[in-house]
């Protein structure tokens, strides 16, 4: 892994020692979530739009159908900008003023490609599926023809990024160490719940794949 | 509550019978969540940040250092996006072409506006705090006038805005339902962990506070 160093447009700088540049740190992050905000101009309007995304090496995928708004305008090259962010904890202060969040994200500058080949298609939606369900590609009845062909897949080069992490419990102004208020960090988490089976499920499908059953996210 | 009609920005393209344009539902999903995504541009290139925001009536609040970049972008007026998303679900179809997300997400338009008055902006203050963790603000240690002075905070009109929501299980191609696949939905959630005092927590203060045990996102 490479320490790169930020561009001007990536470097953190409102607390920069939470700033990291590192593509461990960064593919790190991408890989324990697999929600993203993506941003894109419009007229001069900026759009923020959530969707699912997947990692493979140094490049980020999104998908959606051929007909997405959004898609259609970041296959022209547009400038995009990708935010993933992770809550792990709300951090209590005696202060308001110092209260926080513990956090991981990272913002990625730069702008997407339009995949044509079906081969690398279905290699990038693969990696979409297997970063938000790991395991479940090799179970599901897998695109067709028709299907690749309305769903738009647009890669995105993971090399204008920087995270930033908070951890830690809270910090105060000294003074204020000596208050009768509880102070300290909430841990948040996203769980997964009992599943779902679909009430048309295959009366003689008795059973919830294993990778559904202990499904987690880091 | 009004049923106000979409602007021809916050229409709901894609899918349209997911989309929701009433201040119910929209305002029940900023309630629901605490941290949004604000969309901004700066020389053509878009920005997307993650933040905590809190809701008052038909404002949403945004607050930060006032040496922030976004927040100095964006108190001169220009144009923003800010979108909150909170996943509820993940659908498992048959095939994978119909997988999906169960979401509640808004996507709000418009133009922030700095908040000066030291009574708006603690109001401000109070309602991000209570947002993010219900109770705490009436314990904390309030913000002092120079902490007020180094905190900006705007406000957002929640107007031109849109909801979208997908709920309940897949839905496949007919020919499909008879494959040996589970299919069906994982709900995830965000759950509070056991709270960890800060280690400089005076040892007279033994409880931890109802609020924070007893916390829960809806």
């Amino acid at each position: 892994m490479t320490q790169s160093a930020p561009s001007k447009r990536t470097q953190v700088n409102r607390l920069p020692k939470r700033g990291d540049y590192s593509k461990e740190t960064i593919y790190g992050i991408l890989d324990a979530a697999f929600l993203c905000h993506v941003g894109f101009v419009v007229d001069g309007q900026p759009y923020v739009i959530p969707t699912g995304y997947g990692r493979d090496g140094g490049t980020l995928y999104i998908h959606g159908s051929a007909a997405s708004r959004m898609l259609r305008n970041l296959e022209k090259g547009i400038e995009a900008c990708i935010t993933v962010t992770l809550i792990d904890g709300i951090v209590l202060a005696r202060a308001a003023f110092h209260h926080s969040m513990n956090y991981r994200s990272v913002v990625l500058l730069g702008t997407a490609t339009f995949i044509d080949d079906a081969e690398a298609k279905m290699s990038a939606l693969r990696a979409i599926s297997e970063q938000i369900v790991p395991g479940r590609w090799k179970e599901a009845r897998l695109p067709n023809a028709q299907e690749l062909k309305a769903t738009t897949v647009l890669a995105m080069p993971i090399d204008e990024a920087s995270a930033k992490i908070r951890t830690g419990p809270p910090v105060d102004d000294e003074e204020d160490y000596g208050l009768d208020i509880w102070a300290g960090v909430l841990p948040l988490s996203m769980h997964a719940g009992a599943p779902i089976s679909d009430p048309r499920l295959m009366s003689r499908i008795e059973s919830i794949p294993e990778y559904i059953l202990n499904y987690r996210r880091r």
